[in-house]
């Protein structure tokens, strides 16, 4: 039995580690936290989250003392904001914690990413350098050892499960970007109040176009240049990337196939599609990713699809954590 | 040509009555102003509306100076919370412009209903004495005498015009409270960033339960007690009441349907159904408010749904506005 | 292990049934069926409802052959149009199945029913006699004993596990019937091609006013009349029943609430709000019903709501199986 | 006061036209027509559209003897299938009608692409080749001689607008096609029951990849190759698309904004955004096409928005109508 401490709980993602960890037969969840000024500390979750009534009912307290909080705690989940990931992460990696921190203060290897993308100067730069990025059927060895694991963001997870498998085999064309156009559920932008998320505010339409966050994510991991487009969608969670290839001359729909096929076929939260492409509601509610694709001559179209609330956050960050501690990758997922 | 001022122009109910009045042949648009404080203050309407860009791209400018921004000014609109329109109508009325507030102020004759329901004492009872209910359809008379207009709230004007035929005529049996379930979209709690507003938060649910206070406005202009179970529907816009009633012995569909004809069948803002009842998409966007009943026995349904915003506010204010200077009723509504 | 047949898996009950025995460590599930006719016999059932890809991807068989079909089937369950059950169960029966129908067929049991509501005369009036309604709450005891399970209702469910307590309790005031206004998801209505169902003809509104087939069963099994308005609602699963009742004189919401935590303290599936009303998104995707209430003077307001796909049918089925076989309540449920 | 027949009355575009030329002050409908086989024959067009109720109540009534039909019809618009519109037309023609038509049958110049994409061989190669594409803002003098107006496709509108003024000006690099991703809405599909309408079915997903019928429409009339990716979204009208191109080296932002504004300053139904891109809400239920855009380096993404009925359907179709006659060109529309 490992004791687990969830941050951030009163969030999207932290409902959702809340309801895997909750479940999960090795782990033992010793306090759902959230930060002091939080209006929600001292409220169930359960009260903030209906759905969790009578299943999980713990009060997400304030993180007033850390130390305290992280006496006996093996595992920290950090479902947090980059600056306070960024700040709390190092405190419980001291006291001997592991940490997966959901948000994105520790994806990227080059400090200068976080002062022009995320508005701080990054002050840990050894334990950047230490962080694993948790794309969990890429990384697999690397989380086995790690005491810090970044867990990827959601468009950063779809895009890659989508574009890793072509790349990796130099499959795509160099000459040509890949072109990602994504949407997001309104979940994406966590729980807060804002005019943005107001429900008769949202509908379809892009945002962050050259210059959100998630693009140096997918970029510096994939190790190639992409254009990504992210649109907010009217729904409130899946992600749902097409992504427009070119291929090298010569490359057919069965290398495609072959590519996705080797990179995927033991990978038990990767679905690939024989045939077509995949919906958003194949995925909602689901830890899997899905991806299809069609290929004509040589333009190639990937569709990607995951819950951006699961695959694309709390369902990976478990995922990572069966990984790291060598438990069954999918329990308490499915 | 009147000369109009539009307050609380920034928010949906401003938006719309800023649509109608700007292609109003008899109407001439002096300013858009929203409370000095306010965020938006400065900004173009169309910025704020996209839809509008184009059509109307005045700034709402900060009412800074009331007296200034009355000079010139014929008829003000307000569409502002209930509290500015208390302070805001007698120093317009003052200047001599004619008031249509689309708020709760000047809805009830007791004061106590404010202090109660509303959160403040009202201190212009005089005012309160002179002013016209605008439930257009039954207060034309009223109407075309008055200085300050309170036209009605969104939830009275479905659920009053559904009744109103029915209690008038004496056809409801008084042992048996009328059962008043009505569902509202979004854009009926204002524009504003909120938790409850939030995309992801919103789902069907009841709420203020026996202390809405649109059930004393209800109540009291019907003259008969009522049960008003307000809901938040997943929409952004309409509203449908479902009102469950007794009727008097021996009374028939036919009665009922000859009340309802009686009423409405001039009325060109109230559409009646023949057969079956509405549903909430015939009236989205629309300036009507549709009426339809089924009877078994002595159980009578009426179904009446409206645009909170359109019939439910900016319309019917439009439409009150139309008899108070003699145009005719449906000018720019249609 | 029992082993066990799902008839019309193809359907969106059926997809919750097929994922709920999947992984239910009790059941073995032997085939999935549908109708000889259905457009879909021979498809995997992944292939119809993508999310269940790679967790239950068996295909969907025509039923041509139902002695052999029944071969070594211990539990039926019958997700079928209430003709295809009344003609089918005794079959199943006849071959030594136990049989969970989730149709109308065997519910009320009057036979008049049939020919007034379901459009057929029923020819099985002894399995009629025999047949046990499954509101699992309150048929415990005669559930362990059944060969024939009526599973109810979506709306008889959330009806009558809130006004239950109520009438067995002697609480409500017998002059005035209770008036059940229920929203449901378009779900509610199978999965199936109609103009009723298309996305953009879907809006909020009443529908079977007086003559809904759901409002005998409710008033059948409760033993009182009631008055019962469905309506559509623009989502996809879930029922909100807002009942108004009145009470006896003297009733207080203290009494209203020992009502509810006598009948309900000790069931699982059923979760009561100590404050306030539940919305409806607290239960979509889970098996409960959650019921809160208000009590003004001798007017109650309860809201129920429930997963129409799930408390309002499969889950409600499962946990029938679980009494019935002496299996833990919630097993695979939760 | 021209004649006007609607043929196609019954579905959603039908419905838009009847509610633009009913109010236009130089058209007088003298009948709305529908196939003779359809079930909606003989039905008020308000019973099918309950909004238009009390505005527009006409009967849709069958097309059974055309040339009685076309009887001092001075203008037919053919709101129909496309082999429904390919046989009709050149008989309306052939009447003496000027004749608009919203589906595919007359938009390409090459009959091989209707037995390719369309499953029909095309009989009326005369009339093919005398069609005016009527896109409006470009084909401005071609409609004014027209007999045969072919009104553009809902994809095509949007996505010519967003491109015709970049390829015209020479600002796109050849060496790279153009990448068009576009959601629509479920109205695209038409007024029809089918399960990929279906409510419960609708989610975002693509759709005919790499062969879907309005991508040869894009291309052909722009002149250069695209690629061209549908998607179907979760809302009932408009389709937003985001386009990604990369300009020829020493192409400026500046460069791109002057192209849309020589294209498009004085052209009422295109909306250009100085700064941003549009949503979708700008556009529903409005005639509008908006376009914005966004260049970093050698890229831009272009984001292009229209109500699919509207500025993509019955819109344009009204638009191109006031040109071909003389009226002002927003008549009615605004």
């Amino acid at each position: 039995m490992l004791n687990t401490l969830i941050v951030g709980a009163s969030g999207y993602t932290g409902a959702e580690l809340a309801l895997y960890l909750n479940r999960h037969p090795q782990m033992n969840i010793t306090a759902l936290a959230v930060s002091a000024q939080s209006v929600d500390a001292g409220k169930r979750i359960s009260d903030l989250h209906p759905q969790l009534k009578g299943i999980i009912d713990l009060p997400v307290q304030p993180l007033t003392d850390l130390a305290e909080a992280a006496k006996g705690v093996d595992v920290v989940f950090l479902a947090t904001d980059h600056k306070v990931s960024h700040d709390l992460a190092p405190q419980f990696l001291n006291a001997g914690c592991t940490v997966f921190d959901l948000s994105g203060a520790f994806r990227v290897q080059d400090p200068e990413f976080y002062t022009r993308y995320y508005g701080f100067e990054h002050q840990h730069t050894d334990w950047l350098a230490q962080a694993v990025y948790g794309l969990a059927e890429w990384q697999a060895e690397s989380i086995k050892q790690a005491r810090l694991i970044a867990v990827p963001g959601c468009y950063p997870t779809a895009s890659q499960l989508a574009l890793k498998p072509l790349v990796e085999g130099g499959l795509l064309n160099p000459n040509q970007w890949p072109v990602i156009d994504a949407t997001s559920g309104v979940s994406g932008a966590g729980r807060k109040a804002s005019m943005t998320n107001s429900f008769c505010e949202v509908s379809l339409q892009p945002y962050g176009i050259f210059n959100h966050r998630h693009h140096p994510e997918i970029a510096t991991h994939l190790g190639i240049p992409v254009i990504f487009t992210p649109h907010l969608g009217n729904f409130p969670r899946g992600i749902l990337a097409t992504i427009t290839c070119r291929l090298q001359p010569g490359v057919t729909a069965q290398d495609v196939a072959e590519a996705y096929h080797n990179a995927y076929h033991d990978k038990p939260l990767v679905r690939l599609y024989e045939k077509g492409v995949p919906a958003l509601k194949s995925v909602v509610g689901l830890p899997f990713c899905d991806i299809g694709f069609v290929v004509q001559d040589e333009h190639l179209i990937v569709v990607a699809t995951e819950d951006n609330l699961l695959k694309g956050a709390a369902a990976q960050a478990v995922q990572c954590m069966n990984i790291r501690f060598g438990f069954p990758e999918t329990q308490s997922l499915l």
